[in-house]
């Protein structure tokens, strides 16, 4: 079970756009370089970031993305469920109905593995719900300096 | 981000061995027919568990799966991690240190967005790991009862 590697970059994006909040839109074509990452491929993750309301784009020269709300208000879960859909890990198939095992019983309710497995991925949610960029952002000190100076250099 | 549905297969498997203990070793034919799944596929899965020391395999006719240890010593957290790997689901790839962004700065110890990912994924595994297959045994009364009636029928 892996997640995608868009996640990271997704994550570091809204961190770099929280810290670069007065510099306007920033264009897809300096955060690709900022991480040394495929524009292209940058550029899908961000448009579901986009989609789901935690960015926004602008058009055109001068245009790019922006944080679309405060980096308080953006939780690590809110970016991992726009990148990597909303479905939970574990997909019950629901098996224990199927052939020799099943019969002469009626199911009712959902099995005791599906329901372990829920609980474990509402751990994993809640932790990651705890935690928005604003978090992020603090946990890093200097480097909002690091990056308003670093990106004033990349604008030249 | 998705499980493979041999965490199902497997885990469900774990469980009817565990009510069948006393049966001696389940073929994988009976297994398979049991859950009316692939039996090659299956196969591969439980050979997964019985190298992680979870199942023991008997060869031969008359041979077949058992439960390598008692059901409370079998966490689900244990079969996950034999049929899914031991590898966290975000893997950071230290995209920080690269590119633009980067220049400037040693980066020391993990990004908070490694932490708070790895943070997340230790509440899900702590609660896989409190869940074993004697629970899901407990959590699903009359249901032992009712697969040993079908085994026998199906040995006949």
């Amino acid at each position: 079970m892996q997640m995608g590697e868009g996640v990271e970059w997704g994550l570091h994006c809204c961190v770099t756009l929280g810290w670069l909040k007065d510099e306007g839109p920033v264009s897809i074509r300096r955060l690709a370089a900022w991480f040394d990452l495929p524009q292209e491929y940058l550029k899908k993750r961000l448009q579901a970031l986009t989609r789901a309301g935690i960015l926004t784009s602008a058009p055109g020269a001068g245009g790019g993305f922006s944080l679309a709300r405060p980096p308080g208000q953006i939780t690590i879960m809110d970016v991992v469920t726009a990148l990597e859909g909303p479905g939970e890990a574990f997909r019950c198939a629901e098996i224990r109905q199927r052939g020799a095992g099943a019969e002469g019983e009626t199911f009712r309710g959902p099995c005791g593995i599906s329901r372990a497995m829920r609980r474990a991925e509402l751990a994993w949610r809640r932790e990651l719900a705890g935690q928005s960029i604003a978090d992020l952002m603090e946990g890093s000190p200097g480097a909002g300096e690091r990056t308003r100076r670093n990106y004033a250099r990349m604008r030249g």
